[in-house]
């Protein structure tokens, strides 16, 4: 995994992914103390940098190997950024979901193009299901996060930032990143360290699933030991960071944040009044660590990767109650 | 006012105004039958495009009469833009808003610089009172439609869809466009008619408050009857179009087109669940008129400009009660 496979897959996206901007407000900084820029990649497709991570895995297929089509399991946004990027590779996807999934989130992957497959997380084995329509189908597998290709794919924002702070004259901050088993963060790591060496990347977690927070610590993978359902931050809750991804974690990165799922929330309803984007909760944990706990930033200005933006309508209204303007 | 204007204020422009992207959704194509793009100007500074007028206006302004300082009269996105763009200009700004003028707003104003002189709506003059101000002080007004450099400044706006449609493919469009007295409407069209013959503007109003559309028809500037708090759509209605974006209108663009009220609230939810982004009631209604009205449309592919996404928690909520998924 190296910077060099990053500037590849930025080759492949380019013209397919979209280039999100650097957004800020003269009221965040307020907040905040210091100057805040956000990378709102709930403006990408499908609403979270996971289309990147899709794309650059797919493309990177050898072309009769990709016609077989690909497999993932994922509940959320790594099932719509696989579905999408095989569909516009005109090759056929199958998505592996928790039957309990969320109707909305299985009808988008559905509605993508992909053959979504429930399971029942009980009683099946989800390993075994995915491993026995691969082996049938020639599928092969993309996963979400300790896969080269799909790190370089997330890691073009860092490239991304890298550029776009430069031209906003950034040259030394904090680039907090929402966490979840680390491949956006690792890609970014190694994206800042070749292009801004005055920018370092921080991973932000969910309070009680900074499970990458405690890894960086110990110098070990650590585990969350509770389960996933007790957070809002659905999206980046993950059991621990990868076994490709930490390495890179621990060469690069800054320590670890844990922010509580309430600073969430509030931060998803000043993304909403200040920047007019709409954040998940575990989108806006960098934003919230930015904001809320501005003693814990190191750097002059920060920089706040948003990850994704595909949360349900209550849990927004519910955001916006509790802290809207 | 010509298209030389418009490229001189894209200079002035040029790194103080955010460049929007174009955004979409293949869920968005689905609804509307045709190709949807979005050109988001709530993600502009201050949340509206009118940061685009304030700042080309305040930047034509000769040194030694902008050092004096600017004035404009507005209980919205104007105030918002004209304050922002003098405080980055290091010169004083005066906004005259109406007393009962949201808190919020009123507030938002103050804190991007401005002295915020408030009338009583019923009681007082307030041309009188800004006549008085300027001749004082000295101030320049800043009209929020019908000045060559605010439509200039606007009309940046279309310059960038033409460059970004272009390199999406798009070569025949409606470009729908939010309209209130129509500075963004006639400068986007006069960038188009330069850049882009093959896509057309055309301007979307609220139901009841379509005086644009009803000049276009009849050939002359038409009044609206209603008061303007019949309507959510705060931000665009104005009493008619101006003498100097009228017969530019007129010349180019395409017919009108008024949604009702509900359209617009629809659309806000639809912005929220597939592009991820804040609409205010105004800032949808082209948006609206793409996905609830495509009979309405005659180019092959549709692009909306969404005006702006300066909208309160509470009404924001309430679309997404209706019309969240």
């Amino acid at each position: 995994m190296n910077i060099e496979m990053i500037r590849a897959a930025a080759v492949r996206l380019a013209g397919h992914a979209r280039r999100t901007p650097l957004l800020s407000s003269p009221f965040l900084d307020e907040i905040a103390g210091r100057r805040v820029v956000v990378k709102p990649e709930c403006l990408q497709h499908t609403g979270s940098f996971k289309f990147r991570g899709g794309w650059s895995a797919v493309s990177a297929l050898d072309p009769e190997v990709r016609s077989r089509g690909v497999i993932a399991f994922s509940s959320g946004n790594h099932a719509q950024g696989v579905a999408l990027a095989a569909r516009l590779h005109g090759v056929p996807s199958v998505i592996i979901m928790p039957s309990d999934a969320p109707k909305l989130k299985i009808d988008n992957t559905r509605r993508l193009g992909a053959q979504v497959v429930l399971y029942d997380r009980d009683g099946e084995d989800r390993d075994a299901l995915g491993a026995r329509l691969s082996a049938e189908r020639g599928l092969t597998l993309i996963k979400p996060f300790d896969e080269p290709q799909v790190i370089a794919g997330q890691g073009t924002t860092g490239l991304e930032i890298a550029e776009q702070a430069a031209a906003e004259g950034i040259t030394n901050a904090d680039v907090l990143v929402c966490c979840g088993g680390g491949g956006l963060t690792s890609g970014i790591a190694l994206a800042l360290e070749a292009e801004a060496p005055g920018l370092r990347a921080r991973p932000v977690e969910p309070k009680n699933f900074d499970d990458v927070a405690r890894s960086l610590v110990s110098g070990r993978i650590e585990r969350n030991q509770r389960p996933s359902s007790d957070s809002i931050c659905d999206a980046i809750v993950t059991p621990s960071p990868g076994v490709l991804t930490f390495p890179i974690m621990r060469r690069l990165c800054g320590p670890g944040i844990a922010v509580p799922d309430e600073d969430c929330l509030r931060a998803m309803a000043a993304a909403f009044t200040r920047l007019k984007i709409v954040l998940e909760p575990g989108g806006a944990v960098a934003l919230a660590a930015a904001l809320y706990h501005p003693d814990l930033i190191e750097g002059e200005a920060v920089v706040c990767v948003a990850s994704g933006g595909n949360v349900d309508a209550s849990v927004f209204r519910t955001a916006l109650e509790k802290y809207g303007e």
